[in-house]
Parts: C-alpha cells; structure tokens; sequence
C-alpha cells in the first residue's frame, strides 16, 4: 500500500433534531451535548481524528447561530485550528459538503462524519478509512458500511457487491429504511451493512459526481463559496446564493446516483445516539439496569433512564421509565417507546411551546 | 336548643409536611398550596368559616416565617381581621391550641381545625358543629368524628360510646393508626370514626384540662403569651419561654386524658390529602382518569396525577404514574405508592439537599 497521505475531517454540526426532546433544543443540538461521556458528541467526533500523524485540522459545517459554542467546545479539546464554515441556512448534506469540499484543496482527502455518532472502536474505524482510502485516490466515493446486529428499522441499508480491494467492496444498491420484514430478510441475506452517513472521497471527486448529480447544488454552493466573508477561521458563505440550494442528502444528490461507489464494511461500535433507548443501551448501568445522570436520586427503581441537567429528580418504584428533565421541560415516557418523542414534539410546536430549525 | 353563640375558628397553619414534595416545602407548605381549588388549603378553610353570622375572625396560628404569605392570602379571601399568632418554634398542637385559647376570651366557642384538609359538604359540618356546641356548653371538650369509608390505616380512630345529645356521642376511646386487619376490624364493628383533628371547645374548658393533664405546656404558652410582643393583629409569642414546652399533640396531652370528651359524628367529604394518591382521588379527571395542573402535554396517558408549577411537563404513553415538577425538583412514582413520598424526602434530607423545619 503506498503511504497514506493526511486526511482531512469535515464534521457535519448542522443538525437541530428533536429525537432527544428535551435536552437537544434548536440552540443546543444533540452534538453540542455530553450524552455518553463528559465530552459533548461533537467533542468527540473531533477527538476521534485528533491524530496529528493522520489527519489535518477538521471543517466544521454548522450553523451559524452555533459559531460561538463550537468554538468554545473545540477549544476545550484542544483543536483550536479547526476552520468553521458557518450555514446561513439549512439546506442538507449534500450542499453543506459541497461547501467544505470548495474551501479544501482539489485533490483533499475528505472524512465526512455527522458530529453526533458514537464509534465505540476507534482502531477499527481508522483501518476501515486506511482500506477506503486506497480507492478513493482511484476516483471512488466511498461510504462506511456498519455491520448490522439487529434488524434496524430505523436505517437505510447498503447491498454490498463484489470486492475491489481489501475490505472495500462495490456498492450494489442503497436502499431505504425498510420495514422489519424486509430488515429481517437483510440481515438473513447476509450482504447488507447499515448505512452510517460516515464517507470519504477526494474533494474533487465529489464536486465532480455533485455537478453530474445535483448541479443546482453545485452551483449554489459554489457561489455562496465565491462571496463569502472571511473572519478568520470563520467562513460565512453568501446567504442568498446558498439559500437557492436544492435541500437534499448527499445520499440522494449523489451516492445513489454516481458510477463508482465503494463500501467498506465495518464493526466498530457504532451507534447515531438516535433516541433516548438507544442512550440507554450504550450508557453504563447500575447492577439495576438504571442509567442516571446529574443529581438524581432513585429508590427501588430499575431499567430506568433518568438524566436532568437541572432540577433534582426523585424516582420511587419505577421501572423501565425514560424521564429527562431540564430547567423548562420535563419528560416522561415508557422505555422502547422514546420514538414517540416525535408525537410530543409535534404536539408543542402546534401549541407554540417550541420552535425548531429543522427536524432530525 | 338555645340560641348559638358565635364561634372562634382557630386555624392552625403550624405543619410542614413532606407528604406532598416537592410542592410543599418548609418554606411553602401544603395549606399554602393551591392543590384542590384556584384558592389554597388554607383560604379554605377559612372561607369555611367566614358566615358572620356564625363565626367570628379567625385566629390563625402559625410559623412565624409565613407570616407574609398567610396575611396575603387571608386578604386575597377577604379574612382580614384574623388574628395572627406567630409560633417562634413548632411545639405540636397541644401548645399551638393552648396560645389561641389564652387569646380569647375564656367564654370563647373555639372551633379548632388544622389549615390543610379539604370538607366537600360544609353543610353537613355546620350542622355537626352546632349539634357539638351543646355539650361544649356544659363543659365538654368535643371532636368530629369522620364515618369512614374504608380501612385506612393513615388515620387514628374514635370508639364512640353512648349518645349524650342528639348527635353527639361520649368518646370510649382514642385508637392509635391501626394495621390493616384491624382497621378492617373497626370498619366491620361500624362504631368507630376517623378522628379528623378537628375539635370543638370553650376556652376555659380546654386551658382547664391542658393544666390538669400537661400543665408544663399550659405553663409555657402562659409565659409566652404573657410576654408576647404585639403588633397590630400579629402576636408574636415569647421565643425563650415557648421553646420550654412539651412537643405535644392535642390528642395525646389533653384528649385521650380527660373525663369529659365528646365526638360529633360527621360525614362530609372530608380528606387530608394526606398523599398524592390522595389528591388524585379528589381531583377532577378526564376521560381516561388524568387529573392535570399546570402547563402539561399527555399522549396516550391514563390514571395519572401529573402537575406542574413550573417547567412544562410531557408523558407519553404512561400509566398510573404520579409525576410533580417544581422549578427546581420532580418526582416520579406510580399511583398507590405516595406514601413511599417519605422515603425520598429522607434521602433528600440525608444527602442535605433539603431541609425542613418539622415533618408532617
């Protein structure tokens, strides 16, 4: 294998979702939030290729109402050369790459990672990306594939094809959330891995298939690139070109619809965090299934999650609930049901209660 | 019967129970609360007795530290010629009763009713008053006994004896809170009555038998109130010679002692709300058995007790569960288990996170 060249991270902070209602709010998103360690995710996302030896300092993409926490959280970590592109608005993954892969340079090695993932085995995720990189340099897209481990309903799946390299495989199709059956029949097939948002390309390679696929996209973010403001590390792109960005994944703008895509699958520990059950499978739990976080004090309690950034909570003689409190908010909920946030969510935003940028 | 004298409510605002944390606190107990109606416990009970024909201004004993608070809500119901006397520290009920007693004249008719219990049918409890005032006339010190509805084991019970006005029964004997099986026991024996700590004597009569049978706490309330400072309707007992008394209930110093003690038999809807199962069992509910307060969202939500003063509440999908959120706490804990209330209000206490002036 001929020596690797640096990477470049290009975190993706633009997401304001509501699956974690209450603590993740449109001001402070799930990603600026410590949910599995002291770290916040973005924290993590960032730590996770910190390695001098591998990678340069990351793009962030976020949201400009976000510059100065991210800032602030970067800092805490010591990653303090990190170049921040500052979305004047939400307009999907595949623009808001677009506008990192434009400031990189042409032939850049670009990770894409959504800054809100866990990835539990770090070793395993570098010597994935060592696998992929050996064809990106071809001119491939490569995608991480996450070996399933249930039938998921909640992901897209890849159908991986023949191998082209070690540990890269073509890809044969992406396909859409399914439902259990058919994730049922998936996981029996044996050939699919979970889509896990997670890529890596040559910045020119992208901006390449992007102007093929979607160049709307292309056009847009390349003209909010054009008039940016420049403050510093900081890069404002033009609002109002940016603004006429088709809205869309860069799964459907791009990877479902460019000729050479690749897929390296990987077991690595990886979750999106993407309800309140899935925080409470990965936390550590108490020899009484409970996972407690901040001050909280519970008494013949069990398989609770129970996590306050605020008010005390007291917990007597429950079992298997979710409840989060906040300084504002309190909720509370059956655990294997906190997909039925959404349905809270939706009733306070037709009440005004709160407002929200964007859906996760 | 010969023509009634006005009476003299004594309400006695002197507790600070943990039973209906985290609402009540030492610094804003549950007669402070609004629980059952717009008005709190505490307006009332003394809207219940505000006929001036009837009655006469209330005196109200309480903790000094609530003094503010008690005028304003007095006012708020147009009491505003009650008496305030101003406990420096909580001495139980016997001692609070005997400053009330002092007071007034020694003629005086003192109804006397703790500020925290809710009476549905005050109809009926005027008419057991009245039936009461005969014999408190001759000398008797009288008390309501509740017909009970089931064998509650939260509540003392009256043996009643023989009937010695209409109405009114001479007192066999006080029972200590019972276990169930005697509770049921006393239930299926059909003459014992709950004993609702509401009581009904003259003056004198009260002072006469507190000397023979606690004289040190009729010695102390003397001194203090002999000492008392005096500021317009507040009276503030003397600290020093108060804090000399016995920590002593009325039942226990003065009732189950004496010769001459009646009971007055009453069924009035009368509660305690002695828990939050209690209040659920109160309150107005909806369709699917909810009873809610505050700024609250249910989905799928039945049989709960869910309130709020403070952050917005969201349940989905629970059952039977009692959820109480203050600014600063929440408790969660499923429905028939309040009194288990105790058992977190001690770790609270334990861990220092809350302290409280005396335990309900």
């Amino acid at each position: 294998m001929a020596e690797l060249r640096k990477i470049t991270p290009v975190i993706l902070s633009g997401g304001s979702g509501t699956r974690l209602w209450p603590m993740s709010r449109a001001g402070k998103p799930k990603q600026l939030l410590s949910l599995t360690a002291d770290e916040t995710m973005l924290q993590l996302t960032a730590q996770r290729t910190g390695d001098p030896l591998r990678f340069v300092a990351p793009i962030v993409v976020a949201n400009a109402r976000h510059v100065d926490i991210i800032g602030e959280q970067l800092a805490q970590v010591g990653i303090g050369e990190a170049t921040l592109i500052l979305e004047p608005a939400a307009r999907n993954t595949a623009a808001a790459i677009a506008l990192a892969a434009l400031h990189a340079a042409p032939d850049a090695l670009l990770l894409v990672m959504p800054s809100d993932h866990v990835i539990a085995d770090v070793d395993s995720f570098r010597r994935a990306i060592d696998a992929a990189a050996a064809v990106v340099e071809q001119g491939w897209l490569a995608t991480f594939g996450i070996t399933p481990d249930a039938p998921e309903i909640g992901y897209g799946y890849i159908c991986t094809g023949e191998e082209i390299a070690a540990g890269v495989c073509r890809v044969e199709r992406f396909v859409e959330k399914p439902d259990r059956a058919t994730a049922e029949g998936y996981i029996a097939a044996g050939c699919y891995v979970w889509n896990g948002g997670i890529f890596l390309f040559r910045a020119d390679t992208y901006l390449r298939e992007l102007e093929a696929h979607a160049p709307a996209i292309a056009a847009a973010a390349r003209k909010a690139m054009a008039a940016a403001r420049i403050e510093g590390v900081h890069i404002y792109p033009d609002a109002k070109a940016f603004a006429a960005s088709p809205d869309e994944s860069i799964d459907y703008a791009v990877m479902e619809k460019a000729e050479r895509v690749a897929v390296a699958p990987v077991e690595m520990g990886w979750s999106d965090v993407g309800s309140w059950d899935a925080l409470h499978a990965l936390a550590i739990k108490d020899a009484d299934g409970n996972a407690h976080h901040g001050e909280i004090i519970s008494i013949d309690t069990s398989g609770c999650l129970i996590r306050s950034d605020g008010p005390l909570v007291a917990a007597v003689g429950v079992k298997d609930l979710i409840i989060i409190a906040t300084k504002d908010a309190v909720l509370v909920l059956p655990r294997g049901s906190s997909q039925e946030v959404k349905r809270a969510v939706e009733a306070l935003k037709r009440s005004g209660h709160i407002t929200l940028d964007r859906a996760s």
